[in-house]
């Protein structure tokens, strides 16, 4: 446990769809709620403004001016270049000076990991930092989900240090003690998968990570894995899948529901019943998405979070800072020092031969 | 249209979680009220018992004795090599020698498109076959996917022709005029994607096809595209996902409303509401997945078939084979030989170079 003084986070008000608003509301709500020190970073006035609505007089929210706000459509390497004066920049390097423990962000995913990577460094091992993703499972439990879209065209070792990165992420924020991992593929036999996870899952047989093999895409809802790995192409598609299922259901139910005059009496009667399932699966109001492989805490929010889902994102970033989240992860990572570079030599020499056919790969 | 006297379809009556019987269910629903020519293949007995328990006794349909069955888990590729008279195998043989237009099989969907594929061959133009799949959409449409797991390590020429076959397809079995096609990615933007997505684009866009660039996993069952190409790893984790997340839906739903007394009541209203829903979600009662490339129409239904799919997937068969949508395919590909015959060669001589830096790929 980190035990040097009250933790402050350091909040994007700019980014989001309706940023400042919402994001200063969130944060409003966790200073009355969790008595939490709070530094909202952008528009000066604009931030007054909205804490004057927002009925705000404390002080345990204080404010630190900026000029430049990153686009939400806007490439992460230009973020980097140009916009030196950027809520988000700014918002790290408080973190870097120690003014904040932490930074939440719901603007640009992208630009907040390429910013923070560049602002904080890279935790020692750590190729490729990567965004994951809590999603709910039909057992009550959570799942994390790592890469949800950081790194598209991954390599063996990128992939295992996710896993080694998540799972300390899990005893951290789901206080999971020994969290299993899986590899996201198409088949749990060795030899189902594509050539990139038929290579990681030899580098986590060979570790001594709770590995639980491959798993396919119907068991990330199941629970079957504390942790599931991929790389950030298949990640994001299976985040924006699941949201987009998710939203479809709820209207392919509403239309037949409204299809009877029955069953529209049930839609009265089941009306809270459906508002605590939307809430249990919008994985934003669990607290947000862990950067994880920078030199500090760092959690996104969807840009179209609620005042709710932000304030949650600074309970998870205040958490993530006093369970020492970083520490436990260098811990991890230097555990597996070995294997990581050996993946990186292979990497450079050229993967292990395989043995396979077209015809094995269904 | 093809018109060349009755259509017959060879039935793989082994294949799935409880052949014969559901399978040999499926298919005397389907002669009962389709009135279409059948051929069971399989072994002779347990044929002939099941379709003796469902009181069938008129002469649409035949069987066809063999004497092996190609397991639920076994490698297509020894499927191929040490099955010989395999339902599957011999079902095609029957599609070869003419005596029947189409094969249908609930089993190992790896090894009926490899076993299809080495029986009846490839179209001209094909350097892959694939398997699509059919999903529900928002919009009361229908989008097709391809590839949903037969090809884990793709060429853009692949996901190419992928898109040619599907929309071939679509126009016949979906009857969309001039079906739009979608590329599977993590952002609408044209440098968005991992290098083989990016690639495909570039031919997508060089051909005159009704492409409307990039979607988002959010946008698979909003019907934005009415085709939605990927490779075969991706789409795989899309089909098993969205029936995973359907399943834990359901399940979270009913936890939820039976956890009021108010709320139970309402379920009782709802239930037949919910029953079409959930029919509506279900791909396997659309009529199975077809493979595309092969020369000869075959479809691919669910392990867990109900007798109800198979019979729908028998009248889709039966449909593709009178819409011609070999002949169709066959049109469709050479239409755009010479494009990818430039993916192959590109393929050999390495992709042109993409300007990106690592930053650009959130």
């Amino acid at each position: 446990m980190r035990d040097e003084g009250p933790v402050k986070i350091a909040v994007d008000a700019m980014g989001g769809d309706r940023a400042p608003e919402i994001i200063v509301q969130g944060a409003v709500q966790a200073a009355l709620e969790q008595g939490v020190s709070l530094v909202m970073v952008g528009d000066e006035a604009a931030i007054s403004r909205e804490l004057k609505a927002a009925g705000y007089s404390g002080t345990l929210i204080e404010i630190q001016h900026c000029t430049e706000v990153v686009d939400m459509d806007e490439s992460p390497s230009e973020a980097v270049r140009r916009k030196k004066d950027s809520s988000i920049r700014v918002a790290f390097e408080l973190v870097k000076s120690g003014r904040a423990q932490a930074v939440v962000s719901a603007g640009n995913s992208g630009a907040t990991l390429a910013v923070g990577t560049v602002v904080l460094g890279r935790l020692e091992g750590v190729d490729r930092p990567a965004i994951a993703a809590v999603f709910p499972t039909v057992k009550k439990g959570r799942t994390v989900v790592i890469d949800v879209g950081a790194n598209v065209d991954c390599k063996p070792h990128f992939l295992f240090q996710f896993g080694v990165m998540a799972q300390a992420y899990a005893r951290v924020a789901l206080q999971i003690n020994n969290p299993s991992i899986g590899l996201l593929s198409i088949g749990e036999e060795d030899t189902k998968g594509n050539d990139l996870v038929r290579q990681a899952r030899q580098l986590f047989k060979d570790s001594n990570l709770n590995f639980i093999g491959n798993i396919e895409g119907r068991d990330v809802f199941s629970g079957a894995a504390d942790v599931v790995v991929c790389d950030g192409f298949v990640g994001n598609v299976v985040l924006k899948l699941s949201e987009g299922i998710i939203e479809a259901v709820g209207v392919m139910i509403k239309e037949e529901l409204m299809a009877g005059l029955v069953s529209r009496l049930g839609v009265v009667l089941t009306h809270g019943a459906f508002r605590r399932f939307k809430k249990k699966m919008d994985y934003a109001e669990f607290g947000g998405a862990p950067l994880l492989g920078i030199n500090g805490v760092g959690l996104i929010s969807h840009g179209r979070s609620s005042p709710q889902a932000i304030k949650n994102a600074i309970r998870s970033a205040a958490e993530l800072v006093q369970g020492d989240v970083i520490g436990r992860l260098r811990v991890c990572l230097l555990d597996y020092e070995g294997l990581t570079a050996l993946g990186r030599r292979q990497a450079k020499t050229g993967p292990p031969e395989i043995n396979k056919t077209a015809l094995d790969q269904p």
